[in-house]
């Protein structure tokens, strides 16, 4: 398989974008019909953060980061850097120095299926990672991989250029085409929820409000 | 296996249930003779919370979370949800919604054998779960299950009914039976501790306080 | 194999395991050619603690902590215990009544290929554990081990009055006899670290900076 | 907790154990409302084995194998060992030794939440065991545990004299008072199966068998 | 998202298939560049199968397996299912009922990132299975996925019509338009190991054949 | 950390070894008082080998093979290679061609805490592996790592020349330097087990054989 870089990826409207952030990976997801989850192992290295951006995605051997500072380069401000592993790898592929060079290009953060470390100055940098692991394990660069092709990372699917949205429940995947429609319907999705969050918050039950009392009983739910 | 939810479930008296509360789960756990604790992979979702409550369980097939719409109405003030599915799953079962819903019932929080999402908003509510994920994969409401029947949760047998102690040393439960007995001797064991722990933070070894030479010289233990 | 407890053993110059810490893990592990990190599993109970000292190593059987106690005597100021069970386990062998006793002999920390407990305790006496595990389960005093022996922990080789470097990044081993010449090695890292963080967060690439252009070019990266 | 072993346990009648045993595991936890299946890291140290037995219950500290010799005497013919340690650990808890004593009395098997070793041998012999893990590490005889007790195994409850079923897929407990009605309702099924199983091997679809055509359209299912 | 079966999928030349089966994955593997493996866990139910055949692919909810009864009307001789569920499922959504009807239409196996049951019956009707887990959990037939839609399986991306490759090594993908390059390559590549090995066994060392020895003096490897 | 090929390394006596091999990993490991084993999830490819030899060790960058064929070059007749990745790796470094190169130089087998392939025909040419996992992915010859130097491979340490005795219980690493004796420990055991064996078979109890019954009453277990 040769390596490439694409230089020219077509990106969702920073407006979309930031309006996904808003809405957090739980709504995300649902407005999405359950689809785009990342593997729930992806956690945070700090908690708090929420943030959107464009896929750069980054397909590297193990053990080998090289193609991260292929990467950097491709960088433009509101992009998130997705890195896979082509075999799995818990290494730490990034670190403090590279985050200064990534958060100079205006990049929102990272999400890699494997290792980080320097996660304290990354912590106080405010610079979000994702990771499968924690781990000081350093890397290699020998070996050529790619930027801007579709990769596997985490087991969901990620496209050059797709809307990522990270927060404290994980990492949802928006295929960019999408994304103004998911919008939409996150944003639905919210302003309904704010009505039902009061209403549950009152006291009112779901069994009420949802009226599931008679499909349960239908089904045979037995009250003893 | 019909679907049943019992309305009438036997709890410990709230003074035992806060007392063990005030134990803790290691000296819980040790009280009543080394057993109760389900397994090290149930973590809290965020640090600090220390909490007992009479458990109010429920019996749930994996990405189904109807049955906990139905267990809602079941609670009274002071309950810990316990929820166990019918095989693995880590979908995210629970949110917010669902905790105004239970915190307006007076649920003190929830123990889950599955996945929980939008841990950011359960953490300013301080409602506190302890589950073997956090993941914002959603679940339907499809197929029944059961409330107040006895489940095994994160390899831990649970009758509804049971004081269910929580920190963040894990989830200890406690037969309600034995909860006043077990209380006793938790007391009597923290009563005991704090002089040790005196001793030993002045500097009294162990070894001294606990007289093992002897016995550590009968076994073989050589210095060299 | 009989049980053992050595009662002298070389430690490197505390200047030298003062600067260690200060270095941290990531670049410790660089300076001594990317090796001596133990499992990536190995997880600090809290956040924010950065500690080296001196390895006072403990085998110990599967759930059971009688070693502990007698490893405590060994301490000197600026220790650091080393715990390997002899069989995989995550039974909570460390609480806060050992942490005191530990404290007091000066023990700056617990490194435990197994269970801790008492976490909350641990973290309001600021006494850092890197574990395997946070799990209440106790542990008897029935069966002999040794202290300060070699001891395999969480997959690295640890020499007893070896360099045990810890932070939020995990845990690296520094044999003693080269804890000099590491620190040295490290100190020069972060002396150049310092100047290329600058020139990255001033927006100069990695891929110049390091002159990567044409090595990439030359196996063979094609940019699209 | 004191330790006790419970001499006189019920047992299920021996036609019904052996008629659950030729159903398979996959046919009783059907037929008693998919309940009852142990974790699937339960597995088999040689393929091709299914029996049915009396559960008779080993609750034992990890790496702790002395409850097993008393075990053994309690042992009636057609019984299977079922032990659960009381932390989690994967010691080779039982070998060829304990496997010709238990043979000596009738066991058709040994279901074990921990290790096993010596599995050459057991194949030979033909004693079947289902195993967290194969793994050849000792074990003492320090501490009590209890049998004939209940014990939670593999995240499944089981309660002495409960039925046993364990085959490739996995291992199956039945409560001894439905063992009756199981067989039962596993027999119905059985006869069910051949019929279709025949129909389905001749090219008859599940789609017209089952009639879920019309199902799957009010569902929305759409063809394209 | 709405729920979807895809009636025509293209599929690549039968002697194209064929071919890459004799070549096997590992070969494959190499021939593609050293992408499209699905992860490390996904195990043949019993060894010794080789197969390659056309995807026939299966988004199904966890623990619900009305879709493969649906898929099983689309599969035409030599078609291999591919099932990925769309949450993280160990659930056993396949048996000997359905391997018989998959089977009468001349499926030639099944993929699936889940659990699978019946194994006993599966082994001796020779249909090969490559799964996550071998567990007796049944499904229900509740929710609708999709099929032949692209999958995420097990880390891999698979698109409906794909050549799948599975032995004992594990199960590669190949996508169909690269099908008949790759298996030029794969067919070189044997050819040329055949000769490799001879040499190999004969007692020449790889050292000297692939003529390593320069490059290792100059990367620095001292022999002592 | 400079890359180092040990050239010249002691073995132990080729009787010694082979009466290891007749004694097994878990006799051997009971010999040696419980020490020397590797991680229980190091499995066999094929079951029924058992194998003992002098220890080759690897040390290899993760994803990067080179050394091996480095290491090939040092073996002689009996030897086992044993290959420890510098950071977790489940890669296949290994398959047919290096087999058939290791084994025309008298190699016994290799232990390698990583992946394996092409195990189909491992199998046939009967060269046993133990491994971490069985994975077709690739590896690159492009970083230096050592040959003959102290590993820690699977959380065990291996010591170039030291004893390797492997089978279907696992892995067990005999000191060379205490091979003699363990050899003799384990052949007394052997002795001793037979009569064991035979009186257990016969239906004499392990509670008699070895007068367990008073020490269990002192301790306090009660039989109801």
């Amino acid at each position: 398989m040769s390596s490439i870089v694409v230089q020219h990826i077509d990106r969702a409207d920073s407006a979309i974008i930031d309006g996904l952030a808003k809405c957090g990976v739980a709504t995300v997801h649902e407005a999405q019909g359950r689809t785009g989850l990342l593997a729930s192992y992806m956690r945070p290295i700090y908690t708090g953060a929420r943030i959107a951006g464009s896929a750069v995605t980054i397909s590297s051997p193990p053990g080998d980061n090289w193609m991260v500072h292929v990467a950097i380069e491709q960088l433009q401000p509101g992009d998130i850097m997705v890195l896979a592993p082509t075999s799995p790898c818990e290494d730490g592929y990034f670190g403090d120095l590279l985050a200064n060079s990534a958060q100079a290009r205006g990049c929102r953060g990272l999400i890699i299926d494997a290792g980080v470390r320097d996660v304290r100055d990354l912590t106080e940098m405010q610079f979000p990672v994702w990771s499968k692991a924690i781990y000081a394990q350093g890397t290699v660069k020998n070996t050529l991989g790619s930027v801007n092709v579709p990769v596997v990372c985490a087991n969901g699917l990620v496209n050059p250029g797709d809307v990522i949205v990270a927060d404290d429940d994980g990492v949802c995947v928006v295929p960019r085409a999408q994304a103004e429609a998911v919008l939409k319907a996150a944003e639905a999705r919210e302003a309904n929820e704010g009505d039902k969050r009061a209403k549950l918050a009152s006291g009112v039950l779901g069994l009420d409000m949802y009226k599931m009392r008679e499909r349960l009983a239908a089904e045979g739910l037995k009250y003893v």
